[in-house]
């Protein structure tokens, strides 16, 4: 089941320079950064409540963060959802119709697995599912 | 300050389908329709968590909604931050070199009075701040 929010993440061209804007914003700074080589990124994580924001910079021009800046430029890049069991929820979901970008899960940042749902199925929305790595 | 994150609006060019999509994705449907006439928007509400998502589909063809689906298509519009105090958080903002759509909150849906930040001034994400009516 879908419980939460885990996060939202924002593509940002210059992470450094977001990090500062986000510390403003939320007055409180990024507790993490870490490189996701899979994905092509380097993130930043705020606290924000029991969520988080993630803000995500290319680390190549072959990332999809660059693709997704070069399309629309900054700004809300996908919507995370915490799940508990990732493959019951991909089961479920495609039960229900939806498809995936890939539905093998991969790791992501911050110790988890995930696998985004692709977004012509859910309203253009770039939805993660994401489960801790026990 | 900001604690939360209150929700994630998503503009929708059909309400109606798109709730039917958000029952199916989160496995509960919307708690609630309601028609917010000074923003031109049709919005719905579901509870995810201790946030909601919000759907809105615009009025008329001059609501921000409109402009925002010709532009961008449908896909994530806002993200909305709870704060206790609005007019606090909109002074120590704008001190802070944040820029306003307007600084003067307006009534939004679900019991809110909200102000928008300008997306120029937020790495393209358009953030709303939002409090309760007491």
């Amino acid at each position: 089941m879908i419980k939460k929010i885990e996060h939202v993440g924002i593509a940002v061209k210059d992470i450094n320079k977001s990090n500062l804007l986000f510390e403003k914003l939320l007055g409180e700074g990024s507790y993490k950064t870490e490189i996701v080589d899979a994905e092509g990124v380097t993130t930043s994580f705020f606290k924000l409540g029991s969520q988080k924001i993630e803000l995500l910079e290319a680390t190549s021009k072959n990332s999809p963060i660059s693709r997704f800046i070069n399309k629309r430029n900054e700004g809300m890049h996908h919507l995370a959802l915490h799940v508990d069991d990732i493959e019951a929820e991909i089961k479920r979901l495609e039960d229900e119709g939806f498809s995936f970008v890939s539905k093998k899960p991969t790791n992501g940042a911050d110790n988890k697995i995930m696998v985004f749902l692709h977004p012509k199925s859910t309203n253009g929305v770039l939805v993660e599912l994401c489960q801790d790595i026990k």
